[in-house]
């Protein structure tokens, strides 16, 4: 097996966890979490976006809760859907934004009541705006739509270099609603990677058909070395029906430290934390390491 | 990636599945479903076991069960712990016996209440009253064990070995609890395979770690060509605490056949059955393709 001696995972429950969820939690909730994950070891976190608190009121704290959170050594990424996303995002100190385009025209619209073409034009002032914080371009769908189902990758091809010509440093590739397989998965970093060998490649799995965690080992071995995930797997698109959650930080941190992969995350500090999340939201969540415990925690010696 | 043209499914829930659960399911609804699963495409389904049914009451219809299923062209496995299981699943028409032995001493003794050596040796009773009934042997906790830790290669091997010698066909490696990672279960399918290139090898992985999917996807790279899935993801080990379920059936066929791995299994037909367990049991399952729909299945065209 091809495997790198270190991957780094970005945090997005704050923000793709959250974004869904119906019941507004509190911000000082909201920086609990950030903080737990943050003293956990992750290193990046997508800590909120800068939408219309109209369309996601769950968002509406974004400035305040950037205020609040532990800033030393942490990343604090932004998601902004355009200009005035980013100008708030930047304002309130943001360390990087997140731009976010579908790689399908049905799914960019109904995410953002845009065309793909009228996204991509926005990006100009979505650079303009943000100045000198860098910027991740991020492709939703990108393994597949739930609306219009296979996805050319020349769609994706033509969302990234849009973002790079303009001067993103780092390309998520999110399979929003869990349709890509580890064969897919591999082809598309391989060939992402050829065509694209500068930026940051990142991957972002949902589990809507339960392969996320084969599609991030088939990505692993492919040549991916920074993934999102999500504290206690929580998580789904708002838009789109059914979506399941992300990858679970804790189980992806288990799985790798197992496999000899360090993460820079400990292990039962990021199991606490999601512990934490699931008392802070009140019903059990999908991921696993957190009932069981790490492989290293026989059940004679343990309270997992 | 080293992949096959097709692969082969053991259906577990009825064994593996339901007997863990406290309420007793009715023997006509067992009936059902085992005749779902085999109506999707399964060809051996482990249809029960011949246990004390003071131990575990929900197989008490095991015999009952055998001779109300259809029998043409499936192959119905029955789980033996001894020679009396072995002459009552013989008595009751099984196709096939499963007989399992821990690696480990002390889940062997929490298991079966004997050590390793005594299991061995009551091997010569379950294969003499076996007769020409075929006998699959099961090594349990082969990947880890929640109560002795690390299971050095040696305990596994030397189990395959004394079911090898006397008589048996297939081998499943299970991870009972769910504590193998996808490097040590690829090292385990070539390191079994170089040693015993003759028998089945079957892989039976269990999820309390969120790592079963990766681990099937190591294990099939590496040549694994038999899987033991149960519908839904239900299961868990009756004699271990928080034991997770299995993969799940009809999220493991949507995977493999979105691969271009032939299972011969229906995903329509498999995730209805999923369904139906979910109606019989009343309770949410593990299952992401029974909520979710096969891949194929946009949500503009698909009820799902």
């Amino acid at each position: 097996m091809n495997l790198p001696a270190r991957v780094k995972l970005r945090e997005v429950a704050p923000r793709d966890g959250f974004q869904s969820l119906a019941t507004f939690i509190p911000t000082s909730r909201k920086r609990q979490i950030v903080e737990a994950v943050a003293a956990a070891g992750l290193k990046e976190i997508e800590t909120t976006s800068f939408v219309s608190p109209k369309a996601i009121p769950q968002m509406k704290d974004a400035a305040d809760l950037l205020a609040l959170v532990p800033r030393r050594g942490i990343t604090h990424a932004a998601m902004v859907p355009n200009e005035t996303g980013a100008r708030k995002a930047v304002a309130a100190g943001a360390d990087r934004l997140v731009a976010v385009i579908s790689a399908t025209g049905e799914h960019n619209r109904r995410n953002v009541r845009r065309s793909i073409d009228a996204s991509i034009a926005g990006l100009d002032a979505v650079f303009e705006a943000a100045g000198d914080t860098p910027v991740t371009g991020a492709v939703a769908v990108a393994f597949g739509c739930p609306y219009e189902g296979e996805v050319p990758i020349a769609n994706v091809f033509r969302l990234a270099t849009s973002y790079l010509t303009r001067g993103a440093d780092a390309i998520i590739l999110a399979d929003t609603t869990g349709m890509a397989s580890p064969v897919q998965v591999e082809q598309m970093v391989r060939r992402f990677q050829d065509r694209f060998p500068e930026p940051d490649l990142v991957l972002h799995f949902h589990n809507n058909r339960g392969t996320a965690m084969a599609n991030l080992l088939a990505a692993l071995t492919a040549g991916a070395r920074i993934f999102d995930t999500a504290l206690g797997g929580i998580g789904g698109c708002p838009y789109v029906p059914k979506a399941a959650g992300n990858l679970p930080t804790e189980d992806v941190v288990c799985m790798l430290e197992q496999m000899g992969i360090s993460t820079g995350i400990d292990q039962t500090a990021i199991i606490e934390a999601a512990q934490l999340l699931e008392r802070i939201l009140g019903y059990t969540l999908p991921g696993q390491a957190m009932k069981s415990g790490p492989v290293s925690c026989v059940s004679e010696r343990c309270a997992f």
